[in-house]
């Protein structure tokens, strides 16, 4: 194997390969990358055993062949080379190293057989089709902070993502939960997407698929099947397992008549709260909201530290109440609002409480409150 | 107590309090600010009871007093308020609640009395001079790299500042060592420091001092004794223990009789320093150097990894010599260069290696060598 490729190109493909190599390997061959040279591609591919991402670049081929090598030291190396350096990346075959060479720069770097790479077995999709990078990033970038750490309820480990009913006909949704907050974000369902099975998509899934997205002019192909998923652009393609288990029903846990509503200024709440959480205790961190016409009150009472509170002018009508929550959990559904004001939705301080985006029903947040 | 401050101001001086207060405390004052306000300036004061540092500040006082609050709950608060608030700082000093105001948010903060507040013993300082900060900037940031972090050899944890017989004339010199590697920095030797007994400021107060030194025009007023050593602006004074300990004979450290002399651009010789590093493995990261007639050549040679070569255009007349370093060494000191070539005066592999910058004999760096 024998190539020419210009330095940029080669970290981008690399940079997304060794992001998913896991940096504590018990297998060698797994904190590889595969380089496969043929034609004028060079393709890059890299795996946990649970996702798999091939990245697919044009590339001067002098000789074809293929081999893999450490994909940190590699990543490493092309990090460390000047900008628009041309490198050279040759392997004998026989010697068991790769060279990179760029200016005066030379490496030799152990390789690993190509054979003993896994590949990742193949799956019937039952259901493709394409949808814009920015939709999926919505979808993703508003529920990934909901999704559970507990390993013990490893099917909330990730995003559900599924076809629903939602407020305007059928969409493609994305709900995750910790069981203390919920994000259900809807999407218009795209052409094909119809027959989709339901797949709980992992967290680092969503963290890698995520580096596809950046890009708003972007079509991703997405496929999907009862135990694969799988994102594609032009030069990249992600597959990954999806969470082998069955996600809850969340329906029951959205309140339906929660009628009393508070619309503030996203910014502001977020602002207030996080100032009042100063003096909350590490562990607790409770925040109060006290609501009376058109007034709202934030305050934390922490009995070593002291006391704060902070007031706040909002939009509020119905009768007085005082309901606890989570700072944290606050904060973070709080900065999920990016166009307009938050709107809550009570029903008693014992109830799990609802937040959207103004009148916008396509992203909608539960929370559950706590005793203060 | 009671008083006004800019949130900008205030903002400032708990900063510095806060940095020195230790988060991990079993004693609850010494997490505490003393704050003290009389006649139209407040003061903010902190210590380890190591350092002590305090900062004056000119504030609207209504009333004088003094108290003492958590550092750094208080500039978590500070933090968090929107920029341009006036704060309004009350304690009654009977509730044991400092209250803090600013706008519509209002926190009530557990405090201490000022009487367990402890106070560092004065000192009769000995030696009292005026330094501009830019010089002590250039004196400490050279030679902080190198203190040891090894607990148990205590007097190199620190910078030793002592006078010295400089190569022109009288010197105030810092020097600091981890008996791999030394710096040894020289500046003119202020006026009046003349009598100054060399101290061994710790490398805490080395990080601490450095938030004064920020600003070019001013001066430092320094003094010093034989167990402690004080840093001054008009607005923040710094005091600190010194270490307890004799500062090892370092002048025998730093050879003389090195002859070969090599001369290399000091930014392209750590980029391929950091290039062939990469390869080498986690723990002895050895680099060797092959010298020949005008030609540098870095390797690394790691048995699992791999192997890396990189050759530089450098002066060099003397006659072959192969010499092993530990990359990270290499790095620090080739990354104290700021204005002109690296040289290196070398005598055999087993010899230490002096590094300064160019012909300037004001900062002068000794490198242990490593065999490859």
């Amino acid at each position: 194997m024998k190539f020419s490729i210009e330095r940029g190109t080669l970290l981008k493909a690399v940079g997304q390969a060794q992001s998913v190599v896991e940096r504590r390997n018990t297998i060698p061959i797994l904190a590889n990358v595969l380089i496969e040279a043929e034609g004028d591609t060079v393709s890059f591919r890299a795996t946990d055993l649970d996702i798999e991402v091939v990245d697919k670049t044009v590339a001067q081929v002098e000789r074809a062949g293929a081999t893999t090598v450490s994909a940190v030291t590699l990543h490493e190396i092309v990090r460390k080379l000047p900008d628009g350096a041309l490198v050279d990346l040759t392997d004998d075959g026989a010697s068991g190293r790769l060279t990179v060479e760029a200016g005066r720069s030379n490496f030799s770097l152990a390789t690993l057989p190509k054979e003993d790479f896994p590949v990742m077995a193949s799956s019937e999709y039952t259901s493709n089709f394409a949808a814009p990078a920015a939709m999926l990033r919505r979808l993703f970038d508003k529920s990934k902070f909901a999704i559970s750490t507990e390993e013990t309820r490893y099917y909330l480990n990730g995003v559900y993502m599924h076809v629903a009913d939602g407020e305007e006909g059928k969409a493609l949704r994305c709900v995750a939960t910790d069981g203390h907050r919920l994000a259900r974000i809807d999407a218009p369902l795209p052409e094909g997407a119809e027959t989709m099975p339901g797949v709980i998509v992992p967290r680092k899934t969503v963290g890698e698929m995520r580096k596809l997205l950046d890009d708003d002019d972007v079509s991703i192909a997405v496929s999907v099947s009862e135990t694969k998923v799988r994102f594609a652009t032009p030069e990249i393609t992600l597959t990954s397992k999806v969470i082998d288990g069955t996600f809850p029903d969340y329906t029951r846990v959205i309140p339906q008549g929660n009628t009393r509503k508070l619309e503030v200024d996203a910014a502001e709440f977020a602002k207030a709260v996080d100032r009042v959480a100063t003096v909350s205790s590490e562990r607790s961190r409770a925040v109060k909201l006290a609501l009376d016409e058109d007034r709202l009150v934030l305050s934390v009472n922490a009995p070593d530290a002291g006391a704060a509170e902070e007031e706040l002018a909002v939009a509020y009508g119905d009768e007085r109440l005082e309901i606890g929550f989570n700072a944290k959990y606050l904060l973070e559904i709080a900065s999920q609002v990016d166009r307009e004001n938050a709107v809550f939705l009570f029903n008693s301080a014992g109830d799990p409480t609802l937040m959207r985006e103004g009148n916008d029903t396509s992203a909608v947040y539960v929370v559950m409150p706590m005793r203060v």
